[in-house]
């Protein structure tokens, strides 16, 4: 018998994966969680039916996440990881000896106990003790956050699931406003932001609403076999620091399998087309809607 | 009733792009050939059960094979384009102003003639009188080139299938020598040069063929949705020239939809494990097969 996993990217695009077995399946309050061992990508992580991360491959992601926004930063103490309940991205953030505390805010403890379970060579540093993990809603903590004078992080993160289910409010502009004010002078803001192919409209939203809330505004992408089959972008907000002219040490404190000093630049040279899109005013139904949720947002 | 193609990147991971209708299906004297109507990307050329172009991104391959190598050189007049059946690097060749000269090598003129029947903004440009088309085997043109005393060429460009069937000698050490005697002093050579996740020994065996045919070769990737999901290797080599202090017109004279001046330099900045894979030394049975086939070509 053979047993496929697939994803469609779109109605009418799907990639399949062969499944040796399936390790755990169950829905969570938030979603439905699935571990499976893969033939080609070890064991693969799938929340609501969209690949998360394969022991494969998930270093891409997890070091063009975390490096980037980390290494634009001259000396990042305090960061805030949204999401990434795998552990990946406090594993990453963890190898700058600078940090001192790691806030890991992921909304679902079924992932980070899965993870735990059957991905440990993604979620052991979970257990640093300079981490501390907060099983609530991303968007409340750093609605909290906000409100402290001065901000409290260096260098936030978010890592989470598409735009849909329990990450929606990942992606609005109420969510990233909070996120600047939540950020000490200096600090840096990244989120994963989609697809600049297959889910062009969820990558523009986060990208206007980055921009709306930070002085500077930049995508990056980078490509993860296992994600869409065209290169995934980042978003990189800051309050005028640009990653573009950051003093990235050369070479690296740590070994890398993706990232690399002179990749931190030519991350940020995007396709002709993706450049334009990115470019190009918000457009008028995008500015309607975002305009709409900071309204609604100020009237409570 | 839902059509769909699959195309097996391993035994173990797939792509699926469902169908519209069948444009055409038919054994030629080389390979299997066929243009579906896809619903996500328009029309689609299938060779051998392996997606070679489609309407909605074939921009992205053709412009990244050609403008490449043709701005790493100063004023290409006379270019060589093997394979590329289908026009599309043709079509890119030809919007370089300074090209007085374009021969155009395919082995199975039924891929021409499926592209001019049914992908006529990827095959059009095959009428420009600029263009001499030659329908038949590569290598053996190159081999007679190789003779003519100074080359021939200042650009030779290879748009071949996999390492498989039809295109196996298209990846070897001696057609890549040939090509070398082929091009005039200050020439080009680009072929495409396979995916470093599913087909890295493929990529290498491209790489250090030209590298030993060529004093300079150089690895560079674009990304391109319905190849594999990783990023796509194209291999460059120069007598010397190189494609990264190559004076590129910016603004460029023409509009690109993916290729840009600034991508023309970061298209050659490697993840960490691509640029080690490509700075290690021949691995041993690799060299031993290069070796063979160099022995080979000498004593007949």
């Amino acid at each position: 018998m053979e047993f496929w996993f697939s994803e469609l990217h779109t109605p009418n695009f799907t990639i399949k994966v062969k499944v040796k077995r399936t390790l755990e399946v169950r829905k969570t309050p938030y979603q439905e969680l699935a571990v499976l061992e893969t033939l080609d990508f070890g064991r693969m992580l799938v929340l609501d039916g969209i690949i998360q991360t394969t022991e494969a491959d998930e270093f891409i992601y997890h070091e063009m996440i975390t490096h980037v926004p980390m290494f634009s930063h001259p000396s990042p103490e305090t960061v805030l990881v949204i999401g990434a309940g795998d552990g990946g991205v406090v594993r990453e953030v963890l190898r700058h000896p600078s940090v001192r505390k790691v806030d890991h805010v992921e909304i679902d403890e079924a992932v980070t106990e899965a993870a735990r379970r059957w991905l440990p060579t993604i979620s052991a540093a979970l257990d640093d003790p300079r981490v501390t993990q907060h099983f609530t809603d991303g968007v409340e903590w750093v609605r909290r956050a906000a409100r402290t004078r001065g901000g409290v992080y260096d260098v936030i993160l978010v890592d989470s699931t598409d735009p849909l289910g329990p990450a929606v409010g990942l992606f609005g502009p109420v969510f990233y406003g909070n996120c600047r004010k939540a950020l000490r002078p200096g600090g840096v803001l990244t989120v994963q932001s989609e697809s600049p192919w297959f889910t062009r409209r969820a990558m523009l939203r986060s990208f206007h609403g980055i921009r709306r809330a930070f002085p500077l505004a930049r995508l990056y992408t980078a490509h993860v076999p296992t994600y869409s089959t065209f290169t995934w972008s980042f978003t990189i907000g800051t309050d005028g620091v640009d990653p573009l002219t950051a003093a990235v040490p050369d070479p690296l404190p740590f070994e890398t399998r993706y990232y690399t000093p002179a990749l931190h630049r030519a991350a940020f040279v995007l396709p002709a087309f993706v450049e334009r899109l990115v470019a190009a005013p918000e457009p008028d139904d995008l500015k309607a809607e975002l305009d709409a949720e900071v309204a609604s947002e100020k009237g409570v």
